[in-house]
């Protein structure tokens, strides 16, 4: 049987709020066993492109990363919160080594182009380096993941910290029995996205068909969900959505994927 | 018979120049054999400070390393400059790990406290992790240092690239025969300051002493050299100083320090 593995997954939410990112870290620290944390970005990177009086550029209503923008979230990602999320975690003993995809080349990208648009430096993963990060758990090291990846020809690319969690996630089910956890503001995928309490707490392939024909689930949840079963498709025993304290405290509703 | 281990230190003069920088890269990436990257600052930080508007604080002649400063060194030295170097090293088959002081818990700290003088977030090493250090190699991937550390209660540190480099490199003593190479601007420590050809190609304890009697090393380069020395007092087998080239061609004048 394989050894069981936590990858949980923090949005800019938490990052946005100090004490409710010490509280998180405090509580991540805490989670016995294997376990990898992927975070996102949060409003810092916006601020300093503001300071900085980048304009943001978007098409469609993507945000385009440029030159000066890949900067902004190389700092901020790789540099700002990745090493003061670690050096946190060391204050919890917990020994955590920070990321991003090209140390180690633990993550491989190319830069995305979709049809005609170029959506500048953002980076779409290729692969997952499964052994390295097994190297790293072997020697009791708590990966960090930044949403920051590499073409492996010198280029860093600004990638979904959603995606890194789900290709991480699924890379390491060769190795481990991956249970994949998103915390989010929510406490899970919810019925009526106005009442936190309306929880949906199992959902397999067949009723997410389901729910999806009755429009149930949300836009915004869309991708985020087809990213999930993609990653249960490939190996992810388990995926979990909800609010950050949903990582130790187990009788608190939350949403439960399977295949 | 301990195997060989090359710890290299680069400075701003190198990182400031991107054609310098890429070329320097290429020649690390082809060094044989173990080896470690120590990387320092360079301008990049003092231009983002300057764009932020952040007023450079000086105590007596030393930069005061402030909170809004913090942030802007490890966001360069942390995120831009490591992961650039490290994806840099990628590009040319060089399996680079970058890492700060915080990563794996690999260097403690303290914040620097002298006399009355507050210097800030200025970090002095307590302690270097060479077993971890050591695991990374056995895996195949070579260490990319930047010049932040924490105290490992969840503050990170500014701290000296040199002695980063003769500390990683003491500690790494243990486990092997370890050369430290420190790349600068001159051919290595000159007789004369304007001469670059005037290279002092030997120095020992003991020859050490009679040039500082005879003021032959300049004021910079002291502290420089006591460093060294100290390093070498601590089982670094020999010290290399000389211009960024000296890493592949050893028929170039630079200096060798033995004890």
């Amino acid at each position: 049987m394989k050894e069981k593995l936590n990858i949980i997954k923090i949005g800019g939410n938490v990052i946005n709020d100090s004490s409710e990112l010490a509280s998180f870290l405090k509580d991540f620290a805490s989670v016995k066993g294997l376990k990898i944390l992927v975070h996102g970005g949060g409003k810092k990177a916006t601020e300093l492109a503001t300071k900085l009086q980048l304009e943001p550029k978007m098409i469609e209503g993507r945000r385009v990363t440029d030159t000066a923008n890949l900067e902004v979230v190389t700092m901020v990602y790789a540099g700002l919160l990745n090493k003061n999320i670690v050096a946190s975690l060391q204050r919890n003993n917990c020994n955590a080594l920070g990321l991003s995809g090209a140390d180690g080349n633990v993550i491989k990208a190319h830069k995305r182009i979709v049809a005609a648009i170029d959506y500048g430096f953002a980076g779409d993963i290729d692969s997952v380096d499964n052994n390295i990060i097994t190297s790293f758990l072997n020697v009791k090291l708590i990966p960090v993941f930044c949403a920051i990846t590499h073409d492996t020809n010198g280029q860093l690319l600004n990638t979904n910290a959603d995606t890194i969690a789900s290709e991480v996630a699924a890379a390491m089910s060769n190795n481990y029995d991956v249970v994949l956890t998103y915390c989010f503001e929510k406490n899970g995928v919810l019925k009526d996205v106005d009442d936190n309490n309306s929880v949906i707490e199992n959902i397999n392939s067949e009723t997410y068909k389901q729910l999806k024909k009755e429009n149930v689930i949300f836009e915004g949840m869309l991708p985020k969900l087809d990213n999930c079963f993609n990653a249960l498709q490939k190996g992810v025993s388990k995926i979990v959505i909800g609010n950050p304290t949903v990582i130790l405290n187990k009788n608190q509703k939350y949403t439960s994927l399977k295949l």
